[in-house]
């Protein structure tokens, strides 16, 4: 899996990163890719994954945010995609909590209290699994309707989270990886 | 996710019951299970499914454990296993947090400090997930060479453990099947 | 497999109902899934799925029929959904034989006599098995060179068919599923 | 899917045909198949598939059988197994209406009233698809718990039936598989 | 696999044929199937596949190449598709070798010397295993920054190659097929 | 995939090498690998994985022969061991070629005039595929019914051929699963 974090660059979240092959399109890497990024959130309507966002009318929106996105090359199973979406916010919470940040995971959102601090979606494309997860850096531009908070509220420097987090994400998976190949199967 | 929590007797675990169809041949359970028990632990050689370990010869022992056995009838695919197994490691160090005990979770492993907590493995059968997670309840039994801890040096009641662990591991579960089911794919 | 057996209103089938979460994102209905309801049946050009009949520029018509959605969560196979759509089909003729009505399948059709009662597709999305079957309440609105007939001709109610084929063909799913996880694997 | 019906000799059945390529291995033939032989029938407690069975420690027996033994070269799918299991199951109980013998499938059992025609397992190997149907000639040789019967009493000729059942599940699966061709896939 | 070689007429390709189930829209032929035919080539942008291609906004153009579409009814898999076109490029290189011209096979391209005789591209659809190769009948209408070359340059008669050809890579596909059929799987 | 070329002592391959996990096991090789040794070639009968060598009660030997076994972490697709074998094999006839030496590939068998050089499998075990290709080094020890041919008797340094046939397959194979990345699915 290999890790791209963009600092030199602001990129905005439409929701059109979440499409199969996007970071080849976009920065030429080819197979399994965490590509982590900054800049606004708001989620078109037609990108929208999540159907119960949908149902709901649910606005997808931050001025700023860090944006991770993974695609891995593998059979595509939505189950595997949502569990490899837990597991990759469980390790986030991990992160915060070695650096002191009390956080709570529910299912795929972290909070602070009850406050709102990343989104994330998962899914398939017909030849890879596809995950955005997006942490806030401040609260501002949030739906009125969600009470959130920022990186910036807790003290945490965006652009050294960018870099330590992809690495973190990374160095998960590679082990998650390693740990299929070593067992033999089961009668 | 059915899940069984055994409490009345003692059930001694020799890797046997990574196998498929476990909880349907002893319990009659159909279907995707998590069945709670404890007992000892002593993994026979013909039963070890980590070839690390076969390769070093390791012993895998404990006079005292809480067993969890999974049984998941997905697609046999020995990623979506390594990835399912850390996730719900993941899920108990949390319950450990809530609890007030630091651990720390080192890929499908617990430690408390430097002192190892639990066991686990993951693998297919031609028909299912299988994974295993024992946690200690002493670290009497534990191979000389492992730094180990338990439940009760942790002052963590065993029984009433079994319970909460297996029903927040069936809930976790839960959530990620039923978010697998609600996303719509991407091109 | 949830059922919804829908009686209070009509809903016309013009073909997109045949599209993955198409009951998660009408009725809420999250995973395995039969919706059963009654309406014209007008299959629109661009939502055929029949190739042989795009070929042939068929018309899909008929002024009343009691529809039936399904969709099955597993991986996307058209083997698998061609052969679920038979048995589905195998069991509403079966339906028909207990309740004195002499009824033939040829594939995926039913017919009395030389008169066709049913039409049906079965197809994959990238995330799930879709099939729909359609019974004609009366013969009216079907294209002039189909000779057809309808539950009202066979002295049948189609409110209470609604209910119970509804029932039964979630009954054989169930059972289907229960025996695929009861037997061991062979050699 | 070729079909052999063999009507020189007599082959018993005791469960090891379910395992993989044992037609190729017996017979040479390459590929999808369905064998069709007569014989008595006694599986061995090591060969039985069924777990309910193992766990019940039922015997399957009888005197005077026809089997039918089906691999399908496709990713081995325990629920394409079951399904495609009820589906030829079906398909036997409508040859059976067609010559006019009242039969009942319930689930992959076929009853006479409440005599027993048939045994049926599904499973599959880690290449294929294995299902084997036994049709009693008779009903003896079965276990006494077992109310039995066999196409004698029906009336039918065991080895005219071979010959006709053979062609029309071979026919059914042609059909299934060629449906599955001709449907594109949806959104 | 079916064949069909098209010889009374040209047929232009513009990248659309590679979309599933051309062959049987186009030809009513159901099922695996090569279809080989002579025309133009001139992939418009919206149907190039080679995400490199799109990137470097390559041209991909000739006056007149004989077309192979495969198309093989398989679980749709990226690695296979990829694998199966290079043992196509690698069994026509065989025979341009058979009749004494001296080819070299780079990836998924044929050259002579440093001249280009052939474009291919493999894909899935979500139902099906996609390949295009086409071969230069003459280097006319080749981007002018490719050095190019035809078959008429090489002395081979484009009819009597499309026949030759085609019959030998359904034969390879069907020995591989065969193969795949016929060894039992290890532990 | 990592290349192992063991040059400093003889394996003898009976057959056994064909397992999953081979390579780990004996030399810690985790993930896709190619292993290259040299040694007698004496398959055990339990080993064997072709049924139609079964079947005719074939011998497998070779007094010198350089063996490659290949493993793939891939899911478990017989049809894509059997394509991939075929590549492996039309690339090593490429080296033959690029070497001067005249042979021929017929299927998965490497041919020097009417003088066989090499044997090949190809399988899958329930995690990987697997395929071992042997490389006769003299012709001796082959069984009595088969006109052979080696390596010495051409010329070739067995040594020397080793490494450079190993890197060149581990190319081909990387060249192929980069290729399955960069193009986009289509409808």
């Amino acid at each position: 899996m290999e890790l791209l974090v963009i600092k030199d660059k602001r990129i905005d979240y439409d929701g059109s990163a979440i499409r199969s092959h996007w970071a080849y399109r976009n920065f030429g890497i080819l197979g399994d890719s965490l590509v982590v990024f900054r800049g606004r959130c708001d989620v078109k309507v037609e990108e929208m994954v999540d159907i119960e966002d949908l149902r709901q009318r649910k606005e997808i929106k931050s001025d700023d945010m860090i944006h991770y996105i993974i695609e891995v090359f593998w059979h595509p199973d939505v189950l595997l995609a949502s569990v490899l979406q837990k597991l990759f916010i469980a390790r986030l919470c991990e992160l915060f909590s070695e650096r002191g940040v009390k956080v709570e995971r529910r299912g795929d959102d972290i909070y602070v209290g009850d406050k709102k601090l990343s989104i994330s979606i998962a899914t398939v494309s017909p030849v890879s699994i596809k995950i955005h997860i997006g942490i806030n850096v401040t609260s501002r531009g949030v739906p009125q309707d969600v009470k959130a908070i920022g990186l910036q509220e807790l003290g945490i420097d965006p652009e050294e989270f960018m870099e330590e987090s992809g690495r973190i994400l990374v160095e998960e998976f590679l082990k998650v990886r390693k740990d299929s190949m070593k067992v033999r199967w089961v009668l």
